[in-house]
C-alpha cells in the first residue's frame, strides 16, 4: 500500500510497460471513483490483474496453468520489476510490499486444508493415502512430510501421526496411573487413546465407537499406525475391546448395569454427526453425554474431554 | 474440476447469468486452444474472474475491497450458485469442488506470514504489538489469539509465547540436570533458554547474543514475557550475566583461558545474519561455531543445537 493518495493513472502508466514487455493485451476498466482494473492476457493462456485503489492499494495478481510462466523465476522477475518502479514512483515512500506465496488449485493434490475458524493453512501435503466415503462423511488420510499421515474429515483436520501430544493431553498429560483401572472411550476412532493406554496395563478398555466411525477405523488401521498400532486390528485384545455401536445406548445399558469405571474419555467429535433422532441440538446431545457419563463412574474416577 | 473434457462454451454460457444477475459488466477472452477468461465487473468496484480450462478446470476469483461484497454471505450465494449450475450441467459428475477462504490483503495487520518451505498459513492475528527496524532486520511482535506474542524477524516466524515445547527440546527434553551446572548459551535473545535454565539453580548461565539482538532483546523483554520472565530485564542475575557480543571472539577468549562448560547451546538463527567479514559461507560459519564449541566443553559436556 501507499504511503500518499494514489495518482491512480500515474501507477497505472508506471506499471504497463512491465507487462507489455511480456507480450501480455491489455484491457483498463476505469471506475472513476474506485481506481482502475487492467487485465493482461497472454497467448499461452496466463494472465494477470493489476487493481489499483485510489486511497493507496495496489494489488497484482497473477494466473497461470501448470508451467505456462515458467515457474517462480520469472514471476519473481516479474514482481521485482513491478517494486522497482512502484519504489521509483513514489520516491521509497511505500508502507508495506508483500509476496504470497503462489495458490495452487485443481492439482491431484489438494494442499489447503483451513483450520475450524476459517484461516487458510497450506500443508506440505505429497501424496493421498486414503480418500474414500462413508455415508456418513468423506475421509481422508493424507501424507505430510512435517507431521506424517493427517486424519480428514469432510475436510476437518482431525489428527496427524505427528498428534501424540493431543493424545497425551486427553489422557491426563501422563499425571494418571492406568495400572489394572477400568477404562471407556467414547469415539477415538483414530485408535491413539487406546493404544495408549494399552500400554499402560489397565484391567480393561471398553472403547464404543459408532458405525459411523467403522470407515475410520478401516482408514486409520492401515493408514495411522504411528497413532494406533495395532489395537485396531482386532476388535478384542487381552485387555481391550472396541464396540461398534452408538455410545449412548450403551452407556445407558451400563448405567442400568451398575458397571462403573474409573475413567470416562470422551473423545467425540466437537461437533457431532448424529443419526438417532433423540438429540435434538448439539447442547443436548453433550449433555446427555455427560449426564451418563457420570452414572458410570466410579465415586473417585475420573472424566476427561477435550 | 470437471471429470470430462469440458465443453468450455457450455460453462461459460451456463455461468454468465449469475454474474450479469449481479449486475456485473462481462468482458471475454477466447483463446480458442487455451479456453476462456470472463472477467465480471461492478459498479461498486468489485469484480469477478472466470477461467475455464479446456481440460476442465474452471476458477473463480471474487475480489472486492472491504465491505463491497457485502461479507461473507453474498459471496457464499454467489458460489453456491456456480456450484449448482456446474452440477446441474455435468449431471453431478464433478470431479471437486473447493472453496479458499478470502484471502485479505492490505489490511493493518497481516495474518500471512509463510513457513521457511515457503507453505501459506494464516495466523489468528489480532494486534500489532511491536514493529521496528534494526539496522540488521525488521523485527515484528504480533499476538496470536492461539498462540499469544510471536516474534517474527524479517518475516521468518520465529517462537510464539505458547512454544515452550521448543525451548524445552533443545534444553534436552527435561532429561538434564542442570543444578550446578556452567552452561553457555549462543543467541537465544528471546530469552527463553535463559529463563528455563536460570529456573534449575545453575552454577553461572552466560548468553551471548550479538549486537544483532540488541533490538529482539528489547522487543521480547517487553512483550514476550511469557517466555523470558524477568532475565532480560537486567544483563546480569544471581547466576547468569548476558553478553551483548559477536559470540565467536567471546568463544575463541573463553577457548584461550581454557574457561569449560557444562552444557553448550547454540540458539543462533539457522541461516546466520552475519556482519563480520572472518566467515565466508554459511557452512564455514557453522563449523566454526561447532569447533570452537567443542574448545569450551568439558570431557562430559553437552552439546545442543536446533
Amino acid at each position: 500500500s501507499l504511503n500518499l493518495a494514489a495518482d491512480c493513472n500515474a501507477v497505472l502508466k508506471a506499471l504497463q510497460p512491465i507487462f507489455q514487455e511480456q507480450g501480455m493485451t491489455e484491457t483498463v476498466h476505469n471506475w472513476e471513483d474506485h481506481g482502475y482494473l487492467a487485465t493482461y492476457i497472454k497467448k499461452n493462456g496466463s494472465f494477470a490483474n493489476l487493481r489499483i485503489h485510489p486511497h493507496g492499494l495496489v494489488l497484482v495478481d497473477l494466473q497461470s496453468y501448470n508451467d505456462q510462466m515458467k515457474g517462480r523465476e520469472e514471476v519473481d522477475q516479474l514482481l521485482n520489476k513491478v517494486e522497482e518502479r512502484m519504489k521509483e514512483l513514489f520516491h521509497g515512500n511505500i508502507k508495506r510490499v508483500k509476496r504470497l506465496p503462489a495458490i495452487l488449485r485443481g492439482g491431484v493434490i489438494d494442499r489447503y486444508w483451513p483450520t475450524a475458524d476459517g484461516r487458510l493453512v497450506e500443508y506440505d501435503i505429497d501424496e493421498v493415502v486414503y480418500d474414500e466415503d462413508s455415508p456418513f462423511q468423506n475421509i481422508k488420510i493424507l501424507h505430510s512430510k512435517q507431521f506424517g499421515n493427517i486424519l480428514i474429515l469432510s475436510g476437518d483436520v482431525n489428527l496427524a501421526e505427528s498428534d501424540l501430544a493431543y493424545t497425551q493431553a486427553i489422557m491426563g498429560s501422563g499425571k494418571e496411573d492406568y495400572t489394572g483401572k477400568e477404562v471407556l472411550i467414547l469415539g477415538g476412532g483414530d485408535g491413539g487413546i487406546l493404544y495408549e493406554i494399552v500400554k499402560l496395563k489397565p484391567k480393561m478398555v471398553t472403547m464404543v465407537a459408532s458405525n459411523i466411525d467403522q470407515m475410520v477405523i478401516d482408514g486409520c488401521k492401515k493408514y495411522m499406525r504411528k497413532t494406533c498400532g495395532d489395537v485396531l486390528d482386532n476388535l478384542k485384545g487381552e485387555c481391550y475391546q472396541v464396540l461398534i455401536e452408538d455410545c449412548i445406548p450403551v452407556l445407558k445399558r451400563y448405567a442400568k448395569e451398575g458397571r462403573m469405571f474409573d475413567y470416562v474419555i470422551n473423545d467425540l467429535t466437537a461437533v457431532p454427526i448424529s443419526t438417532s433422532p433423540e438429540e435434538d441440538s448439539t447442547w443436548e446431545f453433550l449433555r446427555l453425554i455427560l449426564d451418563l457419563s457420570m452414572k458410570v463412574l466410579k465415586q473417585d474416577g475420573k472424566y476427561f474431554t477435550q
